[in-house]
């Protein structure tokens, strides 16, 4: 493939070898200006040391941005009004931050005048894909270069060469058997040792969650309080998004909540194992689901759950930035005017259980009806009729097969 | 309402108050001969009383059927293959059950030539549904009595003064503050006290449980091996369907397993809060997914999850003998025939975790390529390819939209 | 059932034999002031006589109401956004009326202070549904009278004998062996002689078409504007909802396009034969998927798609004012947002065929590249990593059932 | 790309130009065997001078496979059985034919040894992709030549002079303005002067079709039988699925019938307009909705009808080998064993309209009630009850509503 031609790049920098290594490549291989970007997510790293990091190793502008409250309200929040979750256990915590990183890189693009954007995944995974999805979302004709998929530094060692080769320092901390990515939803993990499915993940791998073993001996109990199916206080205290979802984080941390293990199937076609600890997200999606029970339809709830494995196949897949995403998000958001309350939870060991739910606004459980008899709302001898009704199909499809 | 005429009733028995209260009811009001059935479910009581107690209060003929293997084989098996869950919590433990009761209650009508059949379900709530619909299933001009639709006994001092009046024995033990039903799949707690829907259920209420807090300190580790998406083994050791979910059950309460809490949509209109215990179907849930994982395709997986709900509601409303039900069972079973793996679980103080899984025969992960080049199967520039024409709608709308 | 009390009492009047008799029944029966409403909904009865006819019948007061523009503009046109369609054929024409109906009626309860509301449908169909799902979802404490359900009079000549009793006159036009219920969006046919589900339905039964046989010789096109998914102007010419309607059933009635001959399923649960004309609804929903085709994203219209028969049947069964058809509607709303744009059709002997579309701001079909060149946009190699990726899972799996 | 080796190929072979210049190309570039495979899918073509044309053009090897009665009974049937139908129009008359000539050109290149199979479909349509997915579930690792995405021929002045180049003759007859594709259920055409979507297709374009306005002026009734979903007998005469489907094509063709002008999504991503002309697959799929509407289950009709647009999807994509599909057609063909019956409907003009279905064996309407009382299947007074617990949820809605 003839290499294309790029004159200013914005690249998605962690500060890390591996994004620190296609910086010096892209000047290398491209001779072109490259503007660095890197986001708070809330990944836990200090961000500060990125700036003269990216100078040394050749950048000509750097951007660090702030965007976790953003990131929580505009992105974690809509996704968590529908309680989405991928093959029944991914919080989707890795799927959700790219859009928004590519999103400000291409606001970044368009301030520097550049025609080329780049980022660190890898050939073989999802990010690239949902990163190119979103670049292309926002300009059409973008250059995309995914050095993963262009260079032959294939191997561990040769990326180390081309570092020593090209200056570029390496961290002296060991490389972990495997790979991880940590925002303020999530933290993941995945190949190396991980690629034995039936070998359990080591305990000393996990970062935001204590071992249940060593969670505290005695439950907290925690109140969650939702508007509009967004949650807005714990135990009575108003937070922003970002502000809520870390307190939830450390909370749910402190009693081992939100481990998962999953071997999924990536949107490029292979499975993967990816582990996952989302402490905060997991009691969220606990407590918004215990304040639908009293606030949301019937019809409303079960129409909503059939649709959510394609909503968060959308997310996974990298669609966030989509017209399908947009309709569908759109009649969750409709479903969510009524989606406030209070859920009471009970966290302990690595679990987190709903014990009670309230609504002072839009119970639809147990109401008061004193404004007309009881019996008007429900006539036990109404239910002769439904069910009348209801098997009518059945006993007339009954009648034509004892005929036969 | 007229009173139907009826010459030989089949009761649904379990020879608490409430249902002999209604056979007598029976004999007295309609003035038939009565039949009583009562199913062995592995609702842990003593069913051989039953049969005196039965003739005591006027019974004609006495029924007493285990059907446990049947029950779970026939009726939870296939509901677990296909993860069917309502309303993201409940794993329809009475609603599996009620259909297997009718089945059998309906072939008793016909061997002893009754023209009616008779059940305990109120007027309110789910059951009713589910027994009627899969009595018409069976036969569509059966007659069908529901005394709680018909008496005015609709207090608790009512159904004492009625059973004094007429020789029932009432029970000593103390009524407790919620009504309960009990199979091999679980216990269900709903009513009275739990009618607050913020108070949580008090601790001596579950039965199949250990509380987690006194579950065992130390995590057990145990191996659940699958064929064509059923259970077969535990631990290495082969056991029926019905051996096997009480092996789970015991190992699943011992580690306080399988509770759950959910104000849920009832079939006939309004929401009704139940507390479950289902210790062994929890597990046998998680663990099916973990086989399902390194075994099921991607497409069929995600094809499959949007119509569970579908399919959990069809159960809970009571349509398991349903050409809906044959039809959607088809597919899932299709869905299964590659499900054969083993996971392993981690249980401990309430929660089951999946820490691995594999399969001998039917992994779609970590192949071994010997037989040709592993690029030819994932060559990471195709990657490019994969996503420049995934885009492309996505990137003519964004012309389109420019333009504008 | 004891009879309920009424004081005042809205029915829904049409002026012909049935719903004279219920007046004069509701009067006799309940011995309560009768509100008779009429509603112009483009059946094309002159109604002004229905003033004269009710008071003479015993109507205490009679409201006369157009609603064809809230009719079209409010109920219709938002079910053709959807393209909405019962069972492959029925284009819900009465159904989408019955809540506007509804809604009306129970506007003029409220400001008549009534304490009940009455219908003449039947305790069969699904108009009874419709209307009074509706009547709940404006108060759920009303009281309905369904009469249909209530009194003997179940033979027509049970009929005319209560009518000649109290003397309510009897139309002298011969009874037609079949029912009809007109509006501006259809005319719908059921009962009588159609109950022969094998027997082609008699020529001179359709109302609004010509017999294909009998249309113009030669063809005629028509060009139908939309904006945001609502059809504006014909053959350039602006129309309110209403009046394009009303020309569309006048230019389709013409060449005899709309007739459908359907045995559908009932939301009572039993097989009916409707026979339907709906000239310009055909055209309508024709055109409107055209004008989608050029300017709809795929991945929304066929999530879209997958859900036209829930939404259908939700209008059919009478779920019109319900959140779940609000929330439908969010999403279906949304994905109108672009859908503007001209669709050109043949109309010939009984048929509507698309022949061309175009839009001038939402074309997602050749557009001009001029701004960057054309392999951007599509590079056929791309296709090779397209297609190598999508196949990845299918590969993966063949592999693994050869090594079988 | 490096070329990649290839020692023996299966070339899908029409012996057209394209194809012909194909031919001698894999022998120039690749200097492999060359096997040709002409399948007789019922493209009207004479198949027999194939064999001398490959074999002049450098053919090593020809096959010419009449597949005609397994392409209508193991593919079109069960595609029809779903009532599959793309995008609302499109009766998907290619896409179901390539797996087919896939399928065999893979037992070709089985038999015969070959590494490699090539077809002759471009870069930027669907049927790349349907070809392709169908080999490798085959075999996985076969090679696949595409030439079209390979070579620089993209001109046709460049094929001609490649032709010439080459002593491959040059047919005299005129390039028609639009390609097509035929075979026994449809023929397409795209491209051409057909991408001016707004400029009515030609009238001399047309192939299988009589214009409607040359059609007879006398409509044709017709009968069609159905057992378990698979039509067997066209006025009463029993055919074989590859006979009846010509016979229908014949009178459908005579009458104007099965004419559609659809722009559509591909699967490569962009939009592309085809016209179709499927005469009996157009009047085929409404005879079998008619059998469906007397003897289908509503609950089985409506989940199956929301699942036609993703299976259509999957056929359309190219995933007719899939487990999806396969999941899928279990399911369908459990839905069609009750669909056994007779349609009878009016050909005129254009169009294929219902008058009349019937079905001795399973219908579910009008059925004798003589084993017992009528009101025990349908009593009008059950509807009340119906109808209020229907309206529970809605009731209880408007309460919390109006409180607030």
């Amino acid at each position: 493939m003839a290499k294309k031609e790029v004159k200013k790049i914005v690249l998605a920098y962690s500060g890390g070898l591996d994004t620190s290594i296609i910086l010096k490549w892209l000047k290398n291989e491209y001779g072109c200006e490259v503007v660095t970007f890197s986001a708070d997510l809330g990944q836990g790293d200090e961000l500060d040391p990125i700036r003269e990091k990216a100078f040394a190793t050749g950048a000509d502008k750097v951007y660090i941005d702030d965007l976790k409250e953003e990131f929580v309200r505009d992105f974690v929040f809509p996704m968590f009004r529908a309680n989405a979750i991928y093959e029944g256990h991914y919080l989707l915590g890795t799927s959700i931050a790219r859009p928004l990183i590519a999103k400000r890189q291409m606001e970044i693009a368009a301030i520097e005048g550049c025609d080329a954007v780049s980022h660190g995944a890898t050939g073989k995974g999802n990010d690239q894909v949902r990163f190119e999805l979103a670049y292309y979302h926002f300009n059409p004709a973008i250059t995309v270069v995914a050095p993963w998929r262009e260079w032959k530094l294939n191997s561990r060692q040769a990326l180390i060469n081309y570092a020593k080769r090209n200056d570029i320092p390496i961290p002296i901390t060991k490389k972990r058997p495997w790979s991880s990515d940590r925002n303020l939803l999530h933290i993941s993990f995945e190949g190396g040792i991980l690629e034995d499915t039936w070998m359990e993940a080591p305990e000393n791998m996990y970062v935001l969650t204590k071992s249940p073993e060593k969670a505290p001996n005695k439950p907290q109990y925690i109140e969650i309080e939702f508007e509009q199916g967004n949650a807005v206080a714990v135990d009575g205290v108003r937070m922003s998004p970002a502000q809520l979802l870390a307190h939830l984080n450390t909370v749910g941390g402190e009693h081992g909540i939100g481990r998962v293990d999953l071997l999924e199937n990536r949107s490029v076609g292979m499975k993967s194992r990816g582990v996952y600890e989302t402490p905060g997200g997991t009691i969220l999606r606990e407590a918004h689901m215990a304040v639908e029970q009293i606030t949301m339809d019937r019809e409303v709830m079960h129409l909503r759950d059939s649709l959510i494995p394609r909503y968060a196949e959308m997310i996974y897949n990298g669609y966030w930035f989509s017209p399908e995403r947009d309709m569908m998000q759109a009649m969750i958001d409709e479903s969510q005017k009524t989606v406030n309350g209070v859920a009471r939870l009970k966290l302990y060991k690595g679990h987190a259980r709903t014990v009670g739910r309230k609504s002072e606004s839009n119970s639809l459980f147990n109401l008061d009806f004193a404004t007309f008899e009881k019996d008007q709302v429900y006539n036990q001898a109404d239910a002769e009729g439904f069910i009348k009704l209801n098997s009518l199909r059945l006993r007339i499809r009954s009648l034509m097969q004892n005929k036969k």
